[in-house]
């Protein structure tokens, strides 16, 4: 039997794609520099014993696979090969199970965070992490350690994965972790799958923490003169334990791009607006309205004593847009014509020094580069706009290198893929390296799963 | 040269220990049911290299490697081979910087809890991960994952590693994470490497997440007539939002023991100790003292909803001797001729099931099984009275295959070592044992680390 047949007879003939058949949208993720690449079969399964049939099936033809969620990744990890199998999660999208006695949710990898959003808020429980590509899946969240805004203080996606089932390359499922926010009971096997851009095993189900949802928001917008202003003033924010939902800075190019694009005006006099190099965002939630407001006022405060230039609380759907926009930054650069996108991460004390390195950088290649961030968690997202593949080659190079002399890591959230490998293999200790890729060869024999994703095929 | 020589060479004469030189400290940690063994040699290395060097030195001669901390685990994963080398990490013991921007401490593996609690006092921050041996040094603490009280406002020690120095068993030395709380760059080595007991490489610095640290505290006890109706209010005050510091529920066994063997009085009256099967500890925190007073009121009410009998706020130096005294119930059980000591985990909502079935194994072996827990976390210590080793190795079978089907693991924080080992054989999927053996396979390849904790050797 061919390895088309034996797919169907897996998941049924509706949910195999050859040839003709397979959409544009499955060659792609959002990533600028990817090349689209059509698979030789796209899969649609129904379950996890389907999935495990379906590697099984791959692994004696020695196909690859690639695992797809949403397919919004900026690291190209989801771009499938053009022999392989892509197994795209879109059936596998049903919520399990709110359980508001654990504070869980247990969910197929397909669901989307829109949907997610919207049962848990039914129940007065939130999921607190939010990458800003809503129309993400949790499979996609889950292998990219996705972050997002509310890191500061809530963490990422892997400090809210407490369990998992996953297929090992080997058709083997496995139960991982649990309803429970710890053990010491073996290795993490969770927390190694998670972040690993689907190269260890295909995520099926998985079990997410939950949280009390907040009833109160309130957002105050701090222009600073400059940037390393506003670098010095985030740790004092973070320091002072008045616990931030969001810590956002956005540099006076970027809110300038994300303000007009989305039409949004934020009540801040063009007088003030000529001397703000940078922005400082800060959202707070609270039960009682009463606190939030004298944690407000406690903010603000502390922001003027910063060396802010003026301190503003936006009114609740200002602030809704302003972040929806921010959210948004990315097609912003894309549609301005950026030519690729980092997000390097690094202390939160280093931000003034690596942001006049990146100016040093850009000046120097003549290249320009913009960008906002998660500066409470130390997290640069930069627009680079330079045609010449080579010298953004070399660019990226030394934005990593800069940002990895002092103490940080390529990507924040991102990911390596396919997109940022090079740069990955270049200026990770090969030590490291070797020990990742025995890890893989733990997982995955085979070298079946994602092969060409963080190493080379 | 033989090895005692090679290993003088690298750490010098007075930091190996061979033969009746070897103190008895050396030959257990805190475990009850291990059998203390004297290593071929003990080693003080005093710096990473010399810790690679010696781990070269142990690979080439073929010799078992077992490091130590501070010995008191409860696993009798310190507890060395008798022909093995036990690196003890005492003389490593230094604070290397408590970083106030960047809110990290890094530390040696020979640092306390109780000195990094000093340091970080003294800048306003807190290492906020106490479990409950404060002599517990904190390569011990990464390397099993060790938990507490406080887990269910701040997660336990997994959650707040950020990175660390590590030597491998091929004598590499590698670095991972950083000064930051996330990154997607390549497979998470540090939350591998935490809770791996030892046998997977050697921990020469981590860089641990400090938190502001708040300036009061305020204790609520409830006593409730069954542990039944505790179980079902500890998800309730979780889902308040209230955020708990600790939140620990006492058997009426445990409680009598503990405040009898620190001769504290609680102010609970006769009449309601009679009624009283359990109670429930919350310790709540805040900046300010008014908000502190009215959550502890809210706190109170709430209890009392949920069926409490009464609900008494301790004074500060009760409450500091109360939880000082839980804090060292495992030394009141082992007191009281304790023979054993698990710590099983489970979906908090699972709580009132498992001590049914606790009760039913209890009952059915003629044993006594008593105890205390993180119930916030769903984590159960039980001290198991039974002096038949077969009857009790049935015991503690039946108990972790009951934890196992409510959906928990093993253990919770104390981790599985020697001791634990035969059950998480017995009773976990055997692929995810093999899978896990695999990933051993791919950090040590001779298998010198820790031979036969987690898997035999
Ligand atoms: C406008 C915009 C804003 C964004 N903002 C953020 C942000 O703030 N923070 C952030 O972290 N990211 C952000 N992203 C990136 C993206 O949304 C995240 O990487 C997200 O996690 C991808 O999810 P997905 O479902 O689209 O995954 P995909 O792109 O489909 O896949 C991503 C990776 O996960 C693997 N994968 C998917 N499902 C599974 C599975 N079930 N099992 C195994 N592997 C699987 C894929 O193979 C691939 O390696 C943004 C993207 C856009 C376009
Ligand atoms: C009274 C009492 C109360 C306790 N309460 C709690 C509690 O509330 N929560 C909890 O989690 N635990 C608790 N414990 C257990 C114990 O304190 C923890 O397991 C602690 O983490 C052990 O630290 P240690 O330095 O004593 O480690 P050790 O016992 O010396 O070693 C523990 C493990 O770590 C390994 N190890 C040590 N250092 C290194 C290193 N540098 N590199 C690699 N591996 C290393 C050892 O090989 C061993 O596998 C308690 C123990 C007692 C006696």
């Amino acid at each position: 039997m061919d390895l088309a047949a034996r797919l169907e007879e897996i998941v049924g003939t509706a949910n195999v794609l050859t040839g003709d058949a397979i959409g544009d949208d499955y060659a792609h993720d959002e990533t600028l520099t990817a090349t689209p690449t059509t698979p030789a079969h796209v899969v649609r399964p129904g379950s996890a014993d389907e999935v495990a049939a379906v590697l099984t099936a791959a692994a004696e033809a020695g196909v690859p696979v690639t695992a797809r969620g949403s397919g919004s990744g900026l690291s190209g990890s989801a771009v499938p090969r053009e022999d392989g199998i892509l197994v795209s999660f879109e059936r596998m999208n049903e919520i399990l199970e709110i359980d508001t006695v654990n504070h869980v949710a247990v969910v197929q990898p397909g669901v989307t965070l829109t949907e997610l959003e919207a049962a848990t808020a039914e129940v007065g429980m939130v999921y607190p992490v939010y990458p800003g590509e809503l129309s993400a899946s949790l499979g996609g969240n889950v292998n990219t350690n996705a972050g997002g805004m509310r890191a500061v203080k809530y963490g990422v996606t892997r400090h809210h994965v407490l369990g998992l089932e996953a297929v090992l390359p080997t058709g083997e499922t496995i139960r991982t972790g649990g309803k429970f926010v710890k053990a010491s009971t073996g290795y993490d096997l969770t927390q190694l799958i998670v972040g690993s851009e689907g190269t260890l095993a295909l995520v099926t189900e998985a079990i997410l923490k939950l949280q009390p949802r907040m009833t109160e928001q309130a957002t105050v917008l701090a222009p600073f003169p400059d940037l390393a202003s506003v670098a010095t003033a985030v740790p004092k924010v973070v320091g002072s334990g008045i616990g931030a939902l969001i810590l956002e800075y956005i540099d006076a190019l970027t809110m300038g791009a994300i303000t007009y694009t989305a039409d949004l005006q934020l009540g801040v006099p063009d007088e003030v607006k000529e001397k703000s190099q940078a922005y400082l965002v800060v959202m707070l939630e609270n039960n009682s309205a009463q606190r939030l407001a004298e944690d407000v006022e406690a903010v603000g405060e502390l922001l003027s004593e910063l060396g802010a230039l003026d301190v503003y609380s936006l009114p609740g759907g200002a602030a809704r847009k302003l972040i929806e926009a921010r959210e948004k930054a990315f097609f912003t650069a894309k549609g301005a014509g950026a030519d690729d996108i980092i997000d390097t991460v690094l202390p939160r004390a280093a931000l003034p020094e690596f942001f006049a390195k990146v100016l040093e950088i850009a000046q120097g290649s003549q290249t320009l580069v913009v960008g906002c961030g998660h500066a409470g968690d130390g997290n640069v997202h930069l627009a680079v706009f330079q045609k010449d593949a080579e010298v953004r080659h070399r660019v990226l190079h030394d934005l990593f290198s800069a940002g990895m002399a002092l103490g940080g890591a390529i990507s924040g959230e991102h990911g390596i893929g396919r997109e940022k490998k090079q740069h990955f293999l270049d200026l990770e200790d090969p030590a490291k390296i070797e020990l990742m890729k025995r890890i893989k060869q733990a997982f995955d024999p085979r070298g079946i799963l994602n092969p060409g994703v963080l190493f080379d095929a």
